[in-house]
């Protein structure tokens, strides 16, 4: 672990073609320039960054077990796995870390199936529609949090 | 309106008892508090705020209405009736304004009546379970989304 | 009670922003314009009119407690709390009063939540999609009710 | 087509019956009576009737086919259809033209099967509950959506 | 507070039309009788009595959020409030009284949208269907509870 | 009518095809096996018999009005519109004569679908799963009928 | 085993009331009177009737369970065991006996908890509504299942 | 029947345990401090009681039958079996007496299962969550209704 | 028949109006054109075809009848039947013959009440969503089976 | 109790038919064969059985509520009341013992109404489908459990 | 990309073992049969294919969204995944190509959870229960669509 | 495979955590553990355990599909997957080797989303909530399927 606490910003399927995917939906902004926003963000809050992004849920899971050992926190974007991954959940209940659940888009004006989220209910905190900025405002979250504890 | 944009802040039933009210699911600060700490937040973004609180369904419905000729923007804890209120919903789409949803408690956690909202749907985003830090957040995120218009 | 038979035309939350409120389904006159025509259609069937609104549930009740000794008929628009409120529903079975159901947009057409009204169980006559024109149908139909009793 | 626009004016399965089927529902009217009443009313509004009767679905379909070519607006009392037929649907969406819906009686105070109309979703207006007035009501809306156009 | 530990007893929508609405359903009394009657039991019971009535949902929060600190416990009749207000809900949980549900009526017996209550979870105990005498009986539970703590 | 009551014994769609059609189900006997089997049952009863059959909703809709007058019960079949008609269920309404429902296979072992019957709710009696036998048992439960009035 | 074939003919719970009962639902006989009347007619279809009541669930699995060695078909009304026991439909697969159910009146018009059978799926045949009569039917399609096989 | 009227207190499954089975959620009473608590209520009352006890359902139906001639009330605590006993249900509709619910603990606070009565549909009135105290507030109920036929 | 294996390919109410019927979702092609195609391609593959349609459940139900005995498969776009018919889906099954569903338009991206088929459970094969070409490759995928059989 | 702890073994509705019914499901091992090998099993673990069987539920229910002073645990196979006795649910609950639930065949394979246990909420451990050696398995495991307390 | 457009057709969960697996239900051809089946026919269309097949539905996210840059087209067999996976679902809209969706047996015919797929509201066409030939036909049918474009 | 007949243990996601995830619902020991705990008692009955664990659906399907030619049988623990995988469902039917299913925890007392199992339909036993004695009950049931067969 670097000396400044490091947030685990974890980003499930799809999400590698930001820019790409629906424009309208999701902005022009690539996950690398979330990344680079969030890691000048955390630096401010004398916070670390390890920023990743994974299309399989059960890598998704081994990297949240890891964190266990390695982070203070996870903010997570699952994409679609947010609807369907109970492995998911499970692994965010046994890392025992903070957790704050990010959309770039409202997902409550969306598909019927996209309104229900498995990870909600292991979250300290959920922010929805808010685009890119849902990041920064996340990592504003649990600075707060860290604090706190 | 003021000079400077004015972001009503519209608080719904029982959230004037905050501090009293189950201090071990909504923390010990009041309603007060979370004034004093929004209007100097929004200050510091050059926003004004008009702070509102109300029991009844049909004065929120009336002060939203009233915020389409004052107001730059809603940022709203609707309370209970978040799970109740089909005019609140009606009287956000009439106002024509950004709208953002919180909540300080995680509402996913709570009693399955909690879990529908009928705001999401009118809101741009969403903060959920982040104490009065979420009204914050949400004037950071009212301020990006005026710039952007 | 005026010497004329007395209609109560009662019109629900949001429906006092008629004319601002989303133009594209509700047209572009106002509760005014609405007031002005239903007297008008009413004296030349021999009725007066009560022409009320309120965006408040409980005060809505009040009317129609008050209209059992004043009014020979009622006819609502209940706006939003057509889907929700049970307390107008009993309010209206108090009356004892025939009453007429009306909405300016097809509510079936709409999302689902829009679908259900408490109202029609109470109703004589329901009138949807019709626009403000729905308020003079109602009215010739009010006629021929008291005419029939 | 005759030279004053023709209304079709279309009603479904049993409706032959009225005046003998359930009379305390329905009343003594006979479907006679109604087509009668129908095209004096529409007289005065310049417009002529078509008033047709089907117990068939199949037939029903096939006349709202045709009036796609004769008729300037259809207004239809689908009886026991309304309920389950997706085809008569489909043909109201293929004519074309302007459609009210006509029930005799509150629909929503009988069975729960009848609360649901498939041709709700298709017509501009509904009229509900007022006997055979709600023939004649529709009639004057169908003059207005006719001027309107 | 009166010398004698206050009791609120609270009555929702249309409760103030007893004795007019369907007596059949409710009997001949009216809430003043009630009034007289549950003051008269109370002192008996050593107890006083506040003893109100609302049509407006965000009143009756209003009247439960007082009685946090003028009642000892709280009778509540929410009316047609009892299946559709989570803001009551909620203020009888803020409150931190012991509470009594009473209906007068048996709501089982009812339509099913009566048959679910949001104050139940929030009662310790439930009267149902046995009229005016409900109150009575709860003012005798509610006696029994005060002694108990 | 002849000079002995008559009963419609109306059979729905397929059941022409009876002997060809799922033999396991439904055994090897035709609809014109039955038709003597019952026209004989019948004499010895002193009743008649008409007996139809029809793969059309509107023709069984037509057939059950005209049975209104000419017969003195109705034993219906309805095949797969048992399950999908309200048209005939407001049919048999209509006649206002005694009606008692059969069908030869267990609907109960059967699809789901095959589990709901519009008709059984306007049936005096219903008989289910012993085959041909099914009419005969029908025609006496009717004698019965027809005598006891 | 007797000489004729016994049929069991097995009554549930309240069954032992009829006559008493409800006398507009179910009629004045009395289950003797069944008893003698059922009796008589397996005569003279050369059968034998063992016939019995009982209020408890478990009293009527061990009737069952008997009938396997004595009887040669199962004529029962569970009365409100229909509706709710899983033991009596599985008593009645162990019994491998063929199975007619009978109700006195037409349980698809009564309440909707009526309208599913856990005996329907195990009987061969099923008769409903035709009060006592039922009986005797049932023993006619006994006698008719017995010959086939 | 004894001089003073007699009312059936039937208590139904695993209620013979009270005093055993969870006192966190029954208390400390046996059903023996129960009964004795109201025969001495009941006596004030001007009633006898008739006390008793059944694991059984069938056992319960045959009491409550037999009651019909000897008892002029029911008050009845059918444990597990109100949630699932359609039986006991139509033996309270037999007896033709009035019948009070009672439950000690809040069942609305409890598993989901124990939200539905199938008695309260037969009751009079219900009273629960109340504890021991609910059955002398029943007779006190029992009492009123008694005098009032 | 004739010599080559006869196709039956049956249509549905409102398929008579293709071209005219919402072209933005079914394309300019009437039926006439669709037929022709299916002429010349089933020529190619050595079949012939019987190409029908029609408005009226119950003549769909006689031709599919009337294939039995003269067509070698059925190719079926029951149009809105598709969602409603049971009797259609029974005809199908007594015909026993190859089935293949073919629907223009893509049924999963329509409303709700076209996501269920009664055909798709008694087809061998289902082509959705590839225009006026499903007709053809039904043929193909038609001959293939004929040859396997 | 013995001086070896007793476990009860207790048997639901129709096990006593084992080996009767249905051996393609079950087997044809009868209950007295698994009695002998229970007895021998235990022995090797040093526990005594109390083996039983009822049909009646509230005689389970009463076996249940004895064994909290005699037996050290409870082995039960509730047979058909697994799907619907709250009443043994609320015994189990009562005898405050270790509880394993067994089923001879695998339920989830079977009807969609044997998919629900009332028993598995209020049980340590569940086998199932294993037949027989599910009871001596389950020995195993209780053995285990009491070791452990 | 190679001259000919590439056309990726994607297998997914244990399609990998098709001879192996129920042939009952799939057939004896392997997946290399379809594979050189697929390819000869592509050519003859003047196609390319990318034959792939995975178990993982990270991979399978991966591999659609590699298509966006080297395909002209998808065509897919999402096994198991078809039923569960949002993730392909949403990697298919991003691709932005057009997709058809195959299935070898006819999923409405296998188990209830079979029905649903999260690929048909993405694809073009479907084709199903067609075995191996349905991979030749949506050849020919995406033939068609690029040539459309 | 080794000589002695290979079972195939396979945990899935978050199995590898064991002994640091929630204890209190889990226990203390490790996967390793029970691998240990496994391999020996596996000895002791002559079979020999290939013990895996996976986070990723698509490993745990490949892994079932080589178990095919490897293994016995096998026990699975299939973690959060049991709840949401339709392939891990289907690549055990494929594998056509006798299944047994284990939980650690009773998931019957856990959330609602853990009470439906995919495996349980394709398993010949379950073992539920006994800890990693389920492990060890699982491979004694598995000896005895592998001699039965």
């Amino acid at each position: 672990m670097s000396e400044r606490p490091e947030i685990l910003i974890l980003n499930g399927p799809n999400l590698n073609m930001l820019g790409t995917r629906e424009p309208e939906v999701y902005g022009a902004e690539t996950l690398d320039d979330i990344e680079a926003m969030c890691a000048e963000h955390a630096a401010a809050l004398d916070l670390s960054v390890d920023f990743r992004q994974s299309n399989f849920e059960g890598e998704m899971v081994t990297i949240i077990q890891q964190a266990r050992d390695n982070a203070a926190g996870i903010i997570i974007n699952a994409g679609a796995y947010t609807h369907t991954s109970v492995a998911i959940h499970d692994a965010l209940r046994v890392a025992e870390l903070p957790v704050i659940e990010v959309h770039l888009s409202n997902i409550h004006r969306r598909e019927e199936f996209r309104h229900h989220s498995y990870i909600s209910a292991v979250a300290e905190g959920i922010i929805v529609g808010l685009g890119s900025q849902g990041y920064t405002l996340a990592l504003d979250a649990m600075a707060r949090l860290l604090d706190r504890n």
